[in-house]
Parts: structure tokens; sequence; C-alpha cells
């Protein structure tokens, strides 16, 4: 470890509340080593303050796109958005790494248990998220995806712990053997509901970030 | 970060040749950081010099499983063998994650690629693989799979980088956007191959190791 | 038929180039009857000359969805172009039903044999289209997909016609009993194709627009 | 549009009940044009009363045949049976493009959502659904098939309704963006449904008149 | 072994050429034992001489089904064409299992290695094939199909051997472990192919009567 | 028949309760003819007492390996346990075939429905069996497995019927045409529960041996 300092990874919350990217922030501290990469955790000021629509997530691409050509020292980017928005259109403009969060979270979950779950936020996203997952090739390996019934701004408060505990334990009932946390702001949670369950739970900005790792020390 | 250490990462390098751990653990140093976990290779006494039959690697299989219950410290296991060997036993045997590196390989070309391609070591070894991603359910993803003719003793010397660069080459024109090594001793040539192809390269274990970084420390 | 004039169909060409919308207006003369649905051909004005990169293909997301809001008369819209870009937006911003002329294309192809070819422009779009047919979850039909070699510009044009025959005659090779042209611009090479071959060609506007024709007065 | 007049589109009932070849008839009235083709209904002399078991589905397939080998000058066929029989022999037996309903239902339905459902008429029949669901490869689309419990008889009358949509709204839960209805009788109850459900439905023969309308025209 | 005499398996040549029936006959003589169920191979009169279209496989579907119904005494039913003529029909008209050659051939391919290639009598049935093997959802475990390019009348005969080496061997460069003889007849060259090729060779007609075997035994 | 004896087929319980042995012993009785291959039923003494735990299966697979050595003189080898342990060394080990009862199992039920139902002894083996089942490529079949909730001690006694009706029942609403019993032990019941069920029942050892008997007789 005598080389040069490592390239730093660049986490872009692509909405543009501030509070969602502290959350961020705190949740990939755990990742920051002396001598290790920076993770630094950049909110898209074009973003809108949620990314809740199809829109909100198209609008967000040419955005991301030119914030990634912006940073031409970043050593990997991180879209933290469970959408993915513009992961197929930032890959073609940096030769860095760029990981999705829905995408790392999923091959993440799939590293742990044969069968994974996933709690999403609201009904209405579990169709979007069965077409990335199709596109993905691994819905063979999809236990269930239930909603957690709570909005996004309370996802991470104690108040939604109860849900989730009680969407996990049906997840769990469904097969699954990991557990995936839908939603780029539920880390604080991550730990607690792993022990309610038995069984691993994964923050997909957490393992975006160490698949980022991966690439940028090999 | 001002917590208890993280648990150390445990890899296990399966066969008894020394040299063999000796090269993952310098291809695993990338990963060593102050206040972060130890990354401990480790050498399977019982194991055979190299695993490369199907008995080689059943006879592993009960040794991987009793190293990992003396070690209820660990944080994390790899089993660094692209045959994956023992992976289910340790499954159940400790709440620990366990990585196997063709699983941690194959997922983190899936991050990185739409479509992934895989150098094996020999012919002969392509059909247990492909009937392990079809187990993973990942099939679709694959754009070819194609063998170095290379001993496995050889595989991490300069002499094996032409064959690597032709299999690759190849595999990139099968569609492949990133290219695995298949077998735990390429490391070594990764970064150059990556830079020959123009297409990132991922060294099983190296991937493995960043899972495992993610489950320790998230 | 006594009803009221039906709503009609509104085939937007996404790139600017008023040359290539002529080309689907003069396409798709055959499907205008007395009495049937206007059939409107329309040039995106924020698009690209062309829509050949990933960046072009997400610049038109937004304005396609503004235009599909800007016709709240329309009963059909049809994206002219292979990428089938803005897809999903469109379908969240109108009731009216949306399709994309690589969906269509290819689901046209599967009433017409049991698997199909697609020729496509260049080889750089044949991962992008794997991936679309991914997630449309129809690979399993796909016999091959294989590159022109021939620039968009001249795609319609008489030079074209001897690599049209020969990419063609090779998919027929690999199975296919049915070719896509996978372009928006190729419809005048489609019935001399069709003969060539013995096989069906499909164009895939024309496709877009049959199905549109079936949802509008359905 | 100035050309020779398009070739007549066959649409066959292959059962000898005339009252459904009325229904059929009257169903596709709106794709009759001027100047465009001709869409002749016939009822097969040869056919059962109703095509309910596998041997009804199997004893109209010669004579399928035979009508299509009778009639060289259609532009398309299409085969009015929500079990599409004769498909495989009738398509040997013309250049003419043969349609089968199921078929072009589930095609059509997929170029409307990303999932959809399917209404059966009786239980018995969705295990073969499912089985030609999975020859044609589309079951990753599928959101659920459910039976109707009303008989054929039935199923285009008013006291139809009620059933119709009770299982429409369980397949939306299921996740269907859009419904086919899997006969060839319930056209009537098309725009009704897909009113009261606010997604779309397909009458499956007209999704294959349309596509024939596509083929014929082009 | 003291209890009523098994009930017999009859296998059905739905072609009307004798000879074919004799010589499915003479493979299946090894099946017979003293106490063990009668194995009677039936010509079907109605039958062509052979089934070579898809008009053929078609005209013997009543038939087939008539014969199955006049044998309320049969233990189970074989249908020895590797085109499956009439399977469906039959399955619904007697309680006796009803086997049809391919899907017991490819079945019994599959408990022998894990992936398979057919060898084909001629290059036209591939796709039909294929198609069945989708329908029974098999295809991941296909390493290719080849076609032999020998007529069926000399598929048996010694000419033919080179032929069958020659597709074997490739088939099994394609990573084929078992090789299925795509046809009744070629049951006499079993032994010596799968000799040449060191792999095992499933004739069809002795996969689904050992099938039938452990059905009307068990 | 007059050649020499053929190869005897041996089917090994791989664990030491003789009583399973027995037990399978019997059930296999009627595959026993004059003249035809001895089926010969081993207890593998270094077996546990049942195979339940992963490290139970793990255990077993060197020594059926060496079991299998000790046989050259077998026609065809049998592994009798729904785990398939020791499958794929023993398959490198002799050229004799090797058959898995889960393998045979599901594939000897694909023969008979076209969706198929597994009576799984214990919850905790599902997630096993549709690991296995993903690497066998026949999800697609799978109309359903259900957990019977009796110990594997008493799934050969009468007390265990009404579960297995009741289970059986189950599968049959989930869509299953044919039930396998997801255990060596369960033979006396498969012909009472297939008389209940009005659907045929596998006992997986049988439909092993009827395929080890068609590989040893061809």
């Amino acid at each position: 470890m005598s080389g040069p300092a490592p390239r730093p990874i660049v986490v872009v919350n692509p909405n543009s509340n501030t509070a969602v990217t502290a959350g961020i922030d705190a949740a990939l501290a755990v990742f920051r080593f002396p001598g290790g990469p920076a993770i630094e955790c950049l909110t898209l000021a074009e973003g809108p303050f949620g990314v809740e629509s199809q829109r909100d997530a198209e609008a967000v691409v040419l955005p991301l796109g030119r914030l990634v050509e912006r940073r031409p020292d970043a050593g990997a980017f991180v879209i933290a958005c469970y959408s993915d928005p513009g992961l197929d259109l930032c890959r073609t403009l940096t030769p860095a790494p760029v990981f999705g969060i829905q995408e790392a979270g999923v091959l993440s979950a799939m590293a742990r248990a044969d069968r994974f779950g996933v709690v999403a936020i609201s009904e209405a996203s579990i169709g979007r998220h069965l077409r990335s997952m199709r596109r993905m090739g691994v819905l063979e390996r999809l236990a269930g995806e239930r909603a957690l019934g709570v909005s996004v701004a309370d996802s991470g408060g104690d108040a939604a712990f109860a849900a989730l505990e009680r969407v996990g334990r049906a997840l769990v009932g469904d097969g699954a053997g990991a557990i995936i946390l839908g939603c780029a702001g539920m880390a604080p949670q991550r730990a607690r509901l792993a022990d309610a369950l038995g069984a691993p739970v994964i923050d997909p900005t957490q393992a975006a970030v160490a698949m980022a790792l991966g690439a940028v020390l090999a």
C-alpha cells in the first residue's frame, strides 16, 4: 500500500434532498480508511427533491452524465437511487466503472443466499423493479418483492421498522434467504433488521460502494 | 470508525500449495488498511496440491467445513478456488457470510457489463462452470467461456499472457463487456490484460474479498 | 363504421432529420384509408440529427414526453427509433397506447415465425438490442442478430441492398424464419428483401403502426 | 393507395357455430375500410359446434389446412380459436401469413404492458395455455391466468361482465398491466372491461386481424 | 413378482411402413422378460408411409387417438415417431401413461449428462425440434442439434454410420455429454456410435419403453 | 435375449439405516425378472443414520465414490437419496451411468405431465431442491413444492398418508399434473396416493431404476 493514493469513489444522490445525501454519507463512513479511497457523496443539484416518478428518473439522466464527465479523476461512480437512473448513459461516458445500487444490491444478495427478496418502498415501484431484474436476467433467483407502504421520507425513521420487519418476515416466508432494502435511504435500519430476521439484509448503496472499492483497489 | 476492530476476513486456499496461497495473499494486499479488517490467507493443510478433478473438489469439502467451524471469530470467509468447493456446506456451518470466488467473480462482472466472458484454465472445466452458472440462474448474461490451454502452474506466469490476451479478445468478439479470470491465481495478469483489451477484467478472489469487505464493514 | 372519426396515430421521429421523417411517412401511406385514423409523422425538433449514441437516445426522452403531453387528442403514439427511447416515460404520461418500434418489430416477427433474426445497422448496437430483448423476456426466440456495416444515412439506398441480402441470408442460416430490419428507415427495402430471402421481413415502424391501428380501431 | 386492391384477410372460425362467426364478423367491422382489404369470416363446416376438448382442437387441423389450400388468393389467414389449432400445419401450406389468436393476443398485450394477464373461459384450459406460452418463450411476462368459470355460450352475454370484471381485477392485482380475453367471442365486452379496469384489454381476434392488416398492407 | 401379469406396453409406429415397425420391434426385444409386460409394436394402418411433413404428423393424430381408445387393456403407450404426434390428444383419452419418444429421449439424455446433443435426420426438422424443446422448457440443457443429411430410409443402414459419427463428434465438440438419435429407426447404430464417441447415445424409443416399464411395473 | 447376463444395477442407500435399504429393496422387487439384471441394494456403511443436513450429504460423497470404484462390474448405479449426493463425483469415476433419484424423479414426472409438483419431507429441504432444479434447468415445469411436515422416520408409515394426500391435493391445485415423492422411502404410499389424487405419483427410486434398466439393457 505504498503506491499513489487511490482515486476517489464518487457517490451521487440524484435527488436534490441534501438530507438524503447526508444519510448516505453517514452510511458509507464505514468504508473510509486511512490511505483508502475518498468516498465523496454528492447531491445532484439539478435533481428533483425526490425521484419518484418515471419522469423524475428520466430528468436526472443527462445531469448525471454531465456530472460524470466533470469528474475524470474519479475511480468509480455510484448512482445512489434504486431506479438506477442514468446507468446506461454514464457507462458510455467514462472508462471508470459505474455502479447502480439496484444492480449492486441484487448481485450482492445473490452472493449471500440462493434466493433473495426485495422490500420496495411503494407498490408502484415493484413492476419497474421486476422489469429491471428481467433485464438483468436474474428473475429465477427472486423469491419475492413486497411493498413497505411507507413514504420515502419516513423510510429511515424508527416508525418504519415495524413495517420493515413485517415485510421482511413475509419475504423470508416466500423463501428469501437474503433481503434487499429497495431504497437508498434505509441503511440505518439494516443491522437491526438483519438481527430481527436472522438473515442477511443488504443496503444497496453499501453494496455498490463495496463493489466500487473492489474495482478501485484491485 | 471509532467502533471495535472489524472481524477478520478469512480467505482459504483449498489446495495445499503454499505458493498459491502466497500469490493470493499478495493480490489481496490492496484491500488491507489501517483499522480495516485483517485479511488472512490460509492454506488448507488437508487439501491436494491442486484442485483439478471433481474428486479433488469433493475431498476438500469437509476439511473446509471444519476450518470454518474453528474460526467463529471470522467476519467472513472466502473460498479461493474457482470450483467453489464446500460453499453449500460452509454456509450451513456459520452465520458469517461465505463467498465462493466463481460466484463473486460472475456477480461482480455482471455489475460491470451487460454480458461477460470467462477464461477457463482448461477445456475440461467449462462444462462444470456452465452447470454452476445455470444453477446461479445467470446464463442469459454469459457471452462465452473459452479455455486458455495453459496449465494451472503456469497461469500466473509471463508466458501465459499472450494466451490470455488471445482468449480475452475472442471473448470480447463473443460480445463480452467484462472478462473473468476463471482461476484463483491469475491476479498478477489482471491489470495488464484489462489495458490490452480495453475492458474490465475481474480477478475473482479480489472480487470476493471486496464483497466480504462490504459484508464485514456494513 | 358510422361512429366518430377515429383518433389520429402520432408517429414521432425522434431525430431532427426531416428526410427520415419523410421516408417514414411514405412507408406508412399504405395504412391510410378513407375514414381511417390519420397517421401523422412528426419530427422531434429537439432531437439530434441522428440518434446514434446512448446520449442521443437519452436526450430525446424528455422532449418525447412533452410532445406526448401536447397531444391529448392522439389515439396512439409510435416512437420511430429502434432504440425505443422514451417508451417507459411516455407510457406514464398518457392513457393512449405508446408503441416502440423495436418492441413492435420483435413481437410482430414472433407472430410470423418461431425464431427471428435482426439486421442491426452497426455492430455497436447489437449489445443494446440484446439487453432490450432480455428485458422483453424473448431471447429464446432470437436466432441471431448481425450487423449490416452500412451507415444509417445509406441504409435506405440501393447500395445497401446487397449487404442486406447477405446479412439476411446469414440470419436464415442461423435459423431465423422472419427477419426484422433494425432501423426506422429501411422500409423501402422490405418487400424486395422478403422476395430475395423467401421469408417474411418486418419493417418495425410498419409493424408498430399496424398494432396502433388495432388499438385505435378496436 | 392507388395500387391493386389488397388481398383479403380470411378469418376462420374453426367451430361450426355460425352465431360465433357472426359475432367475430361484427367485432371485425371496425377494420374494414374503403379500399382496404376485405375481411372474410368463414365458418369451418367440418368443425364441431364448439372447440372445447383436445380432440375437438385436433379434429379441425386437417380441415383448416384444406381451407387454407383452397384460398391461394388470401393475403393472410387468422385462425379464430384461442387454442390456435392448425397453426403449425397451415403455416407450411401457404406462403401467406397465418395468425393464431392466442399468439397474436399475447404478443399484442406485450406491446401494451410489461406483464399481462389472461382470462380463461375454464380452469381446464389454463394448463394448455401455459404450455403454449412456454412454447412461445414468454412466460416471464405472464402475471397470471385465471378462469372465468362461465360457459363459452354465455361468455359474450351481459351476464358474464360481472365475472369478467372480478377476474380482471384479480389479474391487475397479480401485476398485469394488460388483460387478454382468452376466447374468440368476448369482443363485445372489451371496451367496457377496459374502462372498468383502467387498463388495456385485448380481444385476441382483433389483435390478430390488426397484425394481418399490417402484413397485407406493408 | 407373484401378482397378476403386468399390462402390455403398446408401441405405435405412426407410419404405415411395416419395415420400420419390425426394426422398432427388434430394438425393443431387450426389454422383454418372462413375466414382464408384453411389448407390442403396432403399425398405424392409417399412417403415411413416412411421417415427414407437418401434414403427415397432423394426419396421424386422430388415428392414434382411436388406436389408444381401442386398447383400454394397455398399461402404457409409446408413440414411436420423433415428432411426438398425437401426444397431447392421447393423454386426454386414456388414464394410462403415454410417452413420446422425443420427450423420453431428451429426458433420458438429461439423466446422463449435463448437456445433450441431438442428431436430426434433416435440417428441416431442427426448427420443429427446437420448438418442442422450448415447450418442454429444457433449452438450457441443449448443447446443439445438427442434421445428418441422410434420408430416413437409409438412417439405419451401415452407410449412415460415418455420417452419424461425424455429426456425433461435432455435437461432443459443442459440449454435448450425451447424444440423442433424433429418429425412431436408428437403434441398430446406437451401441457402435456410443463406443466410437465414448459418450452415451440414446435411442429414444428404447428410452421411452424403459420409462414405460417403470410406469407399468411400479 | 440369449446374450450374456446383463450387468447388475447397484442401488446405494447412502445412509446406514438398513431398514431404509430394506424398504428400497422391497420397492424395487417389481423390476427383477428372470434373465434381467440383478438389482442390488447396498447400505453405505460409512453413511450417517439419516442424510438430513448438508454435512450429512457431503460426508457420503467420498464413500460413495469409493463404493462405485469397487464395483467395476456394475452396469449402472443409483444413488438412493433425494439430495443426489455424490452424483457429480461418481459420474467421473465410472463409465457406467449413475442416476440420482431427484434427477430421475423430476425427469420421469416431466414425461407424465406438463407441470409437476414435489412433496418434500421438510420445509428446510425445499430451498435445496429448488437450487437443484434450477441447476437442472427445469424450473419452468415446476408447479410447486410443498413440505409434508412429517419426520423421515415416519414417512413410509400409514400415519403419513393423510398428510401426503393433503399436500398432494394442494400441489394438484397448484397445477401439478404429476407428483414426485421427494424422498427415497415413500414407495409403499405411491399407488394409494395416485389413486386418491387421480394423478400419476412418481417414486423417484423406482423412476431411477427404470432408467437404469433402460441403460443396462439397450
